[in-house]
């Protein structure tokens, strides 16, 4: 197989996790005799320093040319006092939005070697394996009006819209995800305060007639950032609109002991994805070779089965990181609680990971 | 000292937890010779069945004369599908907004003795105490337009919006309160994507240079999701708008090992104040005397406190719920992970902690 990979390695430890990445990803292409062409690009606060803005249009169309694209990560302190147009964040939320990167799926499965490192009991964490559907192109993230009224601007208005069709979409792929997983969606809203979610719930139950075989069940978000952490085995797969999405998924990812393990993938229609570790660009410990690859890594293992059907390498790579964890390996991130392991660098982790093919 | 407690049972397990908690409330009545005229009102799914909307008038006016009220939950699948202005969350957002309850107090504080029941590691739990300070009377909750528009009412609206000077009254009660506890306030905000948190992280900033003793630190409401389930010791005082209050708190709420015992304050600029515990009105398990009572009997010790002034009687209930749970009973809810403990009705636990007076 021959396909086209944009790499936007964007801030911090970006460059970092997706070099560990690049090395798994060539080892796959070595073992099964594909052909994965790389091509760079900047985006986020290297794209400000290099182009003048977040998101150049060559980054865009390179993307657009491409099959999937892997990104690390955006953001950093030196690009934090910005005009909000010149903000690393804003090149990533205008790849989506251009993209039309709809859906993002993000997977919490717990690893049972990875028990220390999480806050939670683990009785509460063990065989944890659900995926949470976070609309991405619209809600309070792109609503308009968003700005500041008033004669002395003492107003900030932003704005929670959605329409139907947008609802529609997402809720379609979390069904067909649910439909091919155990079979049941919970769609987490605020529907006893927002019309935005009354009109998420409707759409969800229309759209169900059409999966007969999946069980619904409607949250209130407030009720599900407490069940995430009491009962988080109770959920198959979870859709919720944008910014509900966002913090639920940061919380669900300390059940699997650390951020850093979370890979992503935003998705639409077509086979076409774009990768990314949930984590973000850790500032703190960039350059020094300390992050954790593994939640980009695990990305790159989303990309060989979305976007290329290439479902055997997956499965590779993710027996692969397994067995590293299996053996004791890891990086600070999960030296967790009880530090009881050696603690080993971000290109070691890759390597091990490699050797374990 | 005499005063008028309006109190409000509302709907599902309301009434329970209320019985338990004037049954504390005339123990410290007694033992401390003071008068507290309990006056009953509706609100809610009970006001809807009885007069037609879930804020009557006269309850309203009845809160406005007393100097606090104690409110059990609304709420109930009876009323779920009735329209917007017919729904029992209706009656408690209007009194918060009627009242001017502009900043709702929600302290976590975990128990040693309540280890068991918490979903979260020992460690991680243990020395817990923080209060969540959440804006109660705008943003998402009461932001206008928030409508259905289009057509075919295909799209629907919400609007996030704040003054300056509402972020002001609740962020200095905060600073004002983090100055009486450990000195380090916690705002939370998403100022990488919104107006509002742009404007709110300005407030508080121009708000700290009067509370020079205290510490402050933004963190952005994905990061403080997680950080609430992994290291919750490092907050003291965490401000933010409404919409991620009502998220955080719920979510917050499993550190102590159940919602059930968790209270709440619903304060303004005067000694007035509406006490509530944080759970809903429970209704599977509605007039069964299966409720955790403690969070509504820690909500009249809030009110002796912040209300009356009450601080003696108000360390008498603490101290005495603290006995209690010592001496291992627990409510179903917090028979927790590892069921050991013997389960008591809602009525024997608040008789338990008048025992321990
Ligand atoms: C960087 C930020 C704008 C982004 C978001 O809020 O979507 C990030 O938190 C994420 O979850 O991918
Ligand atoms: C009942 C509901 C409207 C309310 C809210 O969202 O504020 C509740 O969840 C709370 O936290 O008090």
């Amino acid at each position: 197989m021959k396909k086209q990979v944009a790499v936007l390695p964007g801030d911090g430890i970006g460059q970092e996790v997706l070099n560990g990445a690049l090395d798994v990803l060539k080892a796959v292409e070595d073992q099964y005799g594909h052909e994965f062409e790389i091509v760079q690009g900047k985006i986020g606060g290297a794209a400000i320093d290099h182009h003048g803005t977040p998101l150049p249009r060559e980054t865009l169309d390179l993307c657009k040319q491409s099959d999937a694209v892997l990104l690390g990560a955006v953001g950093g302190p030196k690009w934090e006092d910005n005009p909000v147009d010149l903000r690393p964040e804003k090149g990533l939320l205008g790849l989506r939005k251009e993209l039309g990167l709809f859906a993002n799926f993000r997977p919490v499965k717990t690893f049972e070697s990875l028990q220390d490192a999480s806050p939670m009991k683990p009785s509460v964490v063990k065989d944890v394996d659900f995926v949470i559907v976070r609309e991405l192109t619209s809600g309070l993230y792109f609503g308009e009006p968003r700005e500041r009224r008033g004669k002395n601007r003492e107003i900030a208005v932003d704005t929670l819209q959605y329409e139907k069709k947008e609802i529609e979409k997402v809720v379609h792929k979390a069904f067909q995800l649910a439909s091919e997983r155990r079979k049941k969606l919970t769609s987490v809203d605020k529907a006893n305060v927002l019309e935005s979610s009354r009109m998420w719930r409707e759409v969800v139950n229309e759209v169900a007639t059409e999966y007969p075989t999946v069980e619904v069940e409607h949250l209130l978000v407030d009720a599900a950032a407490m069940k995430l952490v009491y009962q988080p085995k109770q959920f198959d797969v979870i859709v919720t609109e944008n910014m509900f999405g966002d913090i639920l998924s940061d919380e669900a990812s300390m059940l699997t002991g650390s951020l850093g393990m979370l890979p992503s993938a935003s998705l639409r229609e077509d086979t076409f994805g774009v990768y990314e570790p949930v984590h973000g660009s850790a500032p703190d410990i960039a350059g020094r070779n300390l992050a954790n690859p593994l939640g980009m890594i695990q990305s790159v293992a989303m990309m060989l089965r979305h976007s290329f059907g290439l479902h055997e390498e997956a499965e590779m790579i993710d027996q692969a990181i397994n067995e590293v964890l299996k053996a004791g390996y890891r990086t600070g991130d999960l030296s967790g609680h009880e530090k009881i392991h050696p603690v080993v660098k971000t290109d070691e982790m890759s390597d091990f990971v490699v050797e374990h093919f």
